[in-house]
């Protein structure tokens, strides 16, 4: 698999791997909708666990092109269209329409500085600029169906409001996982799973380990890495 | 030291060692309240960390008699008081007082049977009778002076309503610990700590795993355990 990524903009993450390997793809979902799919990477990366159709929703017109580059390269233009539009917008034109939502979103609020040098790519991508969590959650829950999933990875710090966000527009949290970056260490990233007018209950799921103690990837970090440059 | 327990009354779990060896008790810490003391296994494990007076507040009079006398035989007087009194009445009449309250409560709801056969005594220390997680979480934020610690311990399928609880009282997560009962299992304990009026900001600390593959206690537990019985 291959996938272009430019290096003034937006290159996917461990985080990107993690969520395309922790959400869970059902018999009852249809399609697959990625917000803010970038250069691509989670419906690339997707494509490796199911046929399912694969939307991948960009904002920015240089990463449609990139993304529309990627699935041309891996010959996926079948399973996966890449839509040049506003997240907000599409959800509204295509209300209760999927079964599956997945979502890494900017992680910073437009107030915190994660690096001044960043180019105009950069800070749409790392920052709430385009769109902020509310905008995201909000856009999720107008978009499922009745028993739809939405995942989604980010910042422990920002759970809490993460929670508050899902409550307020009926995702209800069925299942997180955090990762840490290593043994002995707090966790730096968290999955989470929410289903659209589910019932209550949450499951924490085992510990995701990025690294080992000898800043090696993990057996299981590995397994997602895997065959990426094949 | 020694924890006299009642065959047909709570005994204590686990979770009260874990919850005694996780909560923070800082310079500003004054006196410890634990709410639902039982048979004052918190007050008695918290006793080896720290010689900060502890009060141990618990409802059923059996209990306290029992605590009375741990506290006795371990001749800790000076250090433990143990009140009988209904949580709720002995918040409202010490608001705004201590730095520090734990609490290991009851983990079922009234219509959750845990078991049939439980008697009173059981009943009340494991099923929300006397008090629930809100009336706990109400009297914690009551009692708790500004920037004062609650450290709870409870179950993950009810952390989003004790955080929506939290936020509810002004109690602001700062931290959480999940607890897995050995590696590759979901968690099935969570111990967690809240700053009244605290800033926003939470930290998942590192997992913390009760058994090791084969069934032995891991080292940090044999840490927590350890001379339980000198």
């Amino acid at each position: 698999m291959h996938i272009i990524q430019r290096t003034d903009m937006f290159t996917f993450s461990l985080d990107t791997v993690l969520l395309a390997n922790f959400c869970s793809i059902t018999k009852d979902v249809k399609e697959i909708v990625d917000f803010g799919t970038n250069n691509a990477a989670i419906p690339l990366l997707l494509s490796r666990r199911t046929k399912k159709h694969i939307t991948g929703v960009e904002i920015q017109e240089e990463a449609v092109e990139v993304a529309l580059k990627s699935v041309a390269i891996n010959k996926l233009e079948n399973q996966i269209s890449i839509v040049h539009a506003d997240i907000k917008d599409y959800a509204l034109e295509h209300k209760s329409s999927v079964k599956m939502i997945v979502c890494n979103p900017p992680f910073f609020r437009v107030d915190e500085e994660s690096n001044v040098n960043d180019n105009a790519y950069l800070r749409i991508a790392r920052h709430e600029i385009a769109i902020n969590l509310e905008g995201i959650i909000k856009a999720a829950s107008q978009m499922l169906s009745y028993g739809g999933k939405f995942a989604m990875v980010h910042r422990p710090d920002r759970m809490i409001e993460i929670l508050e966000l899902m409550k307020k527009y009926d995702l209800e949290p069925k299942c997180i996982r955090f990762v840490y970056p290593k043994p002995h260490k707090d966790a730096n990233v968290f999955l989470i799973e929410a289903v659209y007018k589910g019932n209550t209950g949450l499951k924490i799921e085992q510990p995701l380990y990025a690294h080992n103690e000898d800043g090696s990837y993990t057996e299981e970090v590995m397994k997602y890495l895997g065959d990426e440059d094949d």
